[in-house]
């Protein structure tokens, strides 16, 4: 998959607009994100340009998901937490800002205002089956 | 690793505890959250017990990580959505509540009142290039 030149992480990946790297590897590097929500923040992404992670063949995406257990150990290290978030948003609606497939590690401590909203709600009877069967023809 | 005897997720993937399992494979299942963010929302996991990602052997992790893209794929057309956030959580202070590896893909739609708070700042001159070195002694 080529390079997009409108994509500014993949200009990033180019070395084209400087990143404060703290990880590089031949499918993928790691840098701080500019805004970070702590200090620490880091963003995972491939080298390749992919706008979703559903775009991703399967292993492509697991040898670069694969850098994850290192880099959240580094993490907890460098950021003197001892929990963090991965995330991984998918589209305009999930708060995807940068059309590249990335992942952010967002370490975290108590009262620091992070996280995902909670909201849980429970099925009524018999949807979650419908919902099961449904993923069932998509995936067996 | 051996199952935990006192971990919920475990007693799922063995099926000692019910659950609407989307997807079965050898190294790890998914299967509807029951208090659910939203219609579809899943949950993939090792078979294997591990508590946080960065325990997990490398090469494990990629493999279950590259289950990743064709659920998200199933994901929206099964809840009818063109969006989607992955998020695996680390430690009490960053929301995990099972002790027991786990990925939640959430359906999303404009609106929805979902998703990460998200409240950036910057760094201050030289703090980033401060914490670039500390990572790069833990994994050059």
């Amino acid at each position: 998959m080529a390079a997009d030149p409108n994509c500014i992480f993949c200009k990033i990946a180019a070395g084209d607009i400087p990143s404060t790297t703290v990880l590089d590897s031949p499918l993928a590097i790691a840098f701080l994100d500019v805004g970070p929500l702590a200090d620490g923040h880091v963003l995972l992404i491939p080298r390749d340009h992919y706008e979703r992670l559903d775009q991703m063949p399967a292993d492509v995406f697991g040898q670069v998901a694969a850098l994850l257990p290192k880099l959240g150990s580094a993490l907890q290290r460098v950021a003197g937490v001892d929990a963090y978030n991965v995330l991984q948003n998918n589209g305009a609606a999930a708060g995807q800002e940068v059309g590249h497939v990335h992942f952010h590690l967002i370490p975290r401590c108590p009262g620091d205002g992070l996280g995902y909203r909670w909201n849980a709600k429970s099925y009524a009877a018999g949807r979650a089956d419908e919902l099961a069967a449904r993923f069932s023809e998509l995936l067996d």
